[in-house]
């Protein structure tokens, strides 16, 4: 993306409101860009400064006869706008960066509108805005900084993060410098408001970007959800992608939505737009560090078969505790031969794969058996990575053990990540392997969180995601339907369903007591009867369903009994008639469903069914239209799995077929966006299929 | 505890295995403590060496002529037994700390075998043994230190550290030594293979000691439930512990199976025990420093109305999703006054209790205002407690801002975690704070965990459990049971539920056809009848139980059904007769029940019914005998609670009634330790009650 290009890597900036005053942010990020030796021309710009920084200032950016590509605005809000009247007579300006605050982050109609007055002004003469109310950007290519970094350490490497929020955006860089080796990044952006350039646009900038190969993101929401997806998964097929996305509860949601607007989406569906488009969701910001630095300097991994070799019980069994957490990777089946040769090698009360995969050297293993144990398990084709834990006891040098430890890795191309404890004494050794690119962690859990992190982006890699262009037609009469009733009968909603090609049981309906019992005995008792009006939506509640309907007698009563109660109840609700299908009684209830969400369009939920869905909250969620892959990974989401795949011995039921219930109403989602929601509930899985029991659409 | 202060306080300690050679822990103990500046005399033993780190050396602790409280023991395995008799001879030894590997943890019989013999010696002779394969205690009144602590810095506060692992133990230091200002311990311990003096000896003498005020413990197991129960009580009581337990999973607990031997129990029986100890739990060793810093730095809190007041929205948003996490405390309900107070104070940007209890200063928020809002919510009767969040932006001096909130706090006995971030630049301030018992943490999370979990803590101290001096008579019959089979008849089992207070529906036993009829009309229709034979356990699969039977027509019928069907199936088994009892459909289903555990013995266990158990693991334990507090938060445990509550408009059970059914089983199953297993499955609640429907004892 040349114009992302030309703002990051300007020859020119004007810091419009530099100062000499060190507590006003115009001295700090002149001196800052001073200091880190930013490798272009800075002009200071104020009016009542002849000098700033011992560079000449500018009366305007009108004065500078030099070229200008990038401005950084931090003159107060109310000034802003006369910048970009000058930049618009300049004609040759690229990007601009607002720093300062107090636009529609206040939710100030006024300071809203400015908002909107400067980024119409600005897209008229392409210019590209990032801000207000941001850090800004920080490249590490050219010594770039347009905010202030106190402490920032400007070592380089391949990591690019992209922050909604100032705060944590410094965060991430001063825990990145507190590494044994400071952790470099190539390029950093802080997008604020984003009124303009939006943390997708940096996403996919580095996304594109050769300098990054691992990217990490701090968000509380974003604007555009199809949008989120789209970009997570062309980005996510080239490096990895670390995302810390917070604002998760009802109450921190309350917290996001005062602090940014209105992008925080539910996180269900956040969750499923992770799932979907290859992102690595991490939990706090030093799982952040830990990822990024873990993916930045290790090979990717070709499996998740991993192995815990350690040099101390406790630790090794913290480690154990975090795989078994998510059980996303699994435990090494180490080969026999290698339990053979580790045996040779490890002393006698060292435990050699029990369990399989984990191996305790003890304390008493020494520089050799540390290297030796390690070129065994590379070495195994069963192993796919490793967690090493080698905490230097004390009689064992941290440096040599270092120097063991990289003597053994040189020639294997699988991803280790090692624990040595956070502690000055042990800050050489971790220094003398960081500098090999072999990242150490603080923490056990920490070291196999980052291997995880690192073999979950590494599946990620390469996928070629289905084009979204098999959208099925329209349903032919959704147009009657939308200008009719805002939720058609039963009956014509199965009827679109088949049309789609879900499975649909025999059903009808009838307008009189006659044709209700031949429709009944033309089904095959025992059967159902709803109410069917326009003025009855739950049927339920309105006494207007009879279940269980074994032979002509009870369909007789049952339609007296539905039409007299409701009739009773709703004197003026039109009664058309009633809705006859069979009961089926026995099977795994499950709901679905789709609905429309404002961020992120068609979305289908699944879940078991009963009060299961309430209590325990599990449902998944897939952004539509999705394959069977995908319908299967949302079904595995839940617990419906497990019972879907027999439990107490029971006979497993087709969850191929259920999964492609799932891809259908996907389909049918995105192919008739005036339905605003569909409800099936129950469903019934059996032996022989699936049974939709009750229908709800509503347009 | 005298016996332990002669340990932790001795006037004479010998190192037998003292030496001059680098690579030996000889060396490193005795080195360690002479630089550490033991406070007391240190006598090295070896009888190749004449001395040792320029300290004479003895051939024999029994050329030692002066008196000899405490020996450290490095010789080889084969060598240790002779220490003992050497020690028996001399007989004024107190303590021993034998930190050779290579006994009981190898699982070899003969080293096993050695260890004990060691242990009974010992006890002949009053001294009291650690270890063996650990590495001791450190003391830090004394500068006593029996291990080798690299990097160690010998801080002095109130901390006592009980661990299980010599790795973790010193990681525990290592990470105390990392903060702000080294965070400093009163006593640590490693108690290795526990021959003797225990993780549970220690904590009830860290528990006595006046000089430690915060506990801190890593254990893998513990090898008596009971005890530890009862220590966790005793201590808790008086000062906070936080314990790291792990091995949570099955595989994980496969690996602390050969790393401790068999004390790892269920994860579920510990997390009950911690409930009722009053035990706070940690989850990495991060949160362990965490705590024991904030509950060494802070008073108790008075109650769990948290306020979090922060300059910057994205950390806020971490620190309500970590509040949200598990709900312990709540956000205070600011007063109005003091929002009044607080929108004078605050910049016109800032977002002031939206929600209630949370407040954005934003960025523009100064020394001034940080003072100020302080003081107004630490003043307010509805904040308990704060977590703060001053991350200074760049024109904010730390250590001034580090002063300022210092300022605020003076006055004020409520407990204040504060967020500045991990940082170089961020040092002093900390620093500042942290000398002034102001604990500071590295993210706006573990900020909040540390106060939620000093705020657990507090809530534990100066409790009062009730004696457990409330357990009933056994049942009359127990002692015939125990002689005739190993599982009662039904009809018996309710005899006994009913003995002890449990509701236990009309039921009977019939041994003919007319009985049966006679006694379900007795009963009153609908009924179930189930086969009674004492070949017969499961009674469903041996097509031994018919439902729902409405009529006397239908109850002979359904006796010659079951008597008929499991003649056919077990032509061998003696059939007594039936069991008759009401038939109940509606209600919710729960189960529950009791069991013996090896480490805990009677524990009582209560989930929801249904596929629910198996598919979630919804279920809570309870140590017995416990009361209806206890009972209750077992349900709250659980989903149950939500159901009983009443959800989609339901009526709500009385959860109380629940509660008293488990502690009534909690009683019986220590009034009648004979009975292994107790199953109550399902139990049905309805408005009007519980109805058990069936019920399985074990003797």
């Amino acid at each position: 993306m040349e114009e992302f290009d030309r703002i990051f890597y300007p020859d020119t900036v004007a810091v419009v409101g530099a100062s000499n005053n060190p507590v006003k942010a115009g001295y700090h990020i002149t001196r800052t860009m001073i200091d880190e030796k930013f490798k272009g021309m800075i002009y200071p710009v104020n009016a009542r400064e002849k000098e700033v920084a011992g560079l000449k200032c500018y009366a305007s950016i009108l004065d500078i006869k030099d070229k200008l590509d990038l401005i950084v605005i931090v003159v107060p809000a109310q000034y802003v706008y006369d910048v970009f009247v000058e930049a618009d007579k300049r004609g040759d300006v690229k990007g601009a960066i607002i720093l300062t605050a107090g636009f529609s982050e206040t939710g100030d109609p006024k300071l809203m509108d400015l908002e909107d007055r400067i980024v119409e002004l600005a897209r008229k003469t392409n210019i590209r805005v990032f801000g207000p109310n941001c850090l800004g950007i920080i490249n590490f290519d050219n010594n770039l900084i347009t905010g202030f970094a106190p402490g920032l350490k400007m070592t380089q490497r391949d990591i690019g993060f992209v922050s909604q929020s100032g705060a944590l955006g410094s965060s991430v860089l001063m825990l990145a410098g507190e590494q044994p080796i400071p952790l470099g990044f190539n390029k950093w952006g802080h997008i604020g408001n984003m009124c303009d350039v939006s943390n997708l646009d940096l996403l996919n900038y580095f996304g594109q970007d050769k300098r990054i190969n691992t990217i990490g993101m701090y968000t509380e929401g974003v604007k555009d959800g199809r949008q989120f997806l789209k970009s997570s998964r062309e980005v996510s097929a080239q490096k990895p992608v670390f995302l810390f996305k917070v604002g998760r509860t009802h109450m921190s949601k309350k917290a996001a939505l005062s602090h940014t607007g209105n992008l925080a989406g539910s996180d269900n569906l956040y969750k499923a737009a992770f799932r979907q488009g290859g992102i690595v969701r991490v939990e706090n910001m030093e799982e952040m560090v830990d990822s990024c630095k873990a993916s930045s300097m290790l090979p990717r991994a070709k499996g998740r078969r991993v192995c815990v070799l350690t040099n101390a019980g406790g630790p090794g069994i913290i480690a154990m505790d975090e795989i078994e957490k998510d059980r996303y990777v699994q435990l090494a089946p180490v080969s026999q031969k290698s339990i053979k040769k580790l045996s040779k090698v490890l002393p006698s009360m060292a435990m050699i794969c029990e369990p399989n995969g984990y191996i305790d050297m003890t304390a008493a293993a020494m520089e050799y058996e540390h290297t030796e144990s390690l070129k065994i398990v590379l070495e195994d084709e069963n192993v796919d990575a490793v967690v090493l834990i080698a905490i230097p006891p004390v009689y064992l040098n941290p440096v040599s053990l270092a120097k063991a430890i990289e003597d053994a890795l040189e020639k294997y191309n699988k991803p280790v990540t090692i624990c040595f404890m956070r502690s000055e004494i042990m800050d050489e050794a971790r220094k003398y392997l960081e500098e090999r690119d072999l990242p150490t962690f603080d923490t056990p859990d920490r070291t196999t969180r980052a291997l995880i992190n690192v073999i979950k982006a590494s599946d990620n890699l390469g996928i070629e995601y289905p084009e979204n262009n098999i959208i099925p037609e329209p349903y032919p009469k959704i147009k009657n339907w939308v200008k009719e009733h805002r939720n058609p009968f039963e009956h014509e909603g199965l009827k679109m369903l088949k049309y789609y090609g879900i499975k649909t049981m025999k059903n009808g309906f009838a307008s009189s007591v006659d044709e209700a019992i031949a429709l009944a005995k033309d089904i095959g008792f025992p059967v159902v009867m709803k109410i069917v009006s326009p003025d009855i939506i739950h049927k339920t509640e309105s006494g207007g369903i009879q279940l269980n309907i074994r032979n002509e007698h009870e369909a007789e009563a049952a339609y007296f009994a539905i039409t007299g109660i409701v009739k009773r109840k709703f004197p003026k609700a039109k009664i058309s008639g009633v809705f006859v299908a069979p009961y089926i009684h026995e099977g795994i209830e499950i709901i679905t469903g789709m609905s429309v969400d404002g961020q992120f369009g068609q979305v289908v939920m699944f879940g078991l069914g009963g009060v299961t869905v309430e209590l325990f909250k599990d449902v998944s969620f897939g952004i539509a239209p999705f394959d069977r892959d995908e319908a299967l990974k949302m079904i595995h989401e839940t617990k419906a799995a497990e019972l879907l795949a027999g439990i107490r011995g029971d006979k497993p039921k087709d969850i191929n077929m259920v999964a492609d219930l799932l891809v259908r109403i996907s389909e049918l989602s995105v192919a008739n966006p005036e339905i605003s929601e569909i409800d099936l509930n129950p469903v019934k899985i059996t032996d022989d299929g699936y049974y939709i029991l009750d229908t709800r659409i509503i347009i």
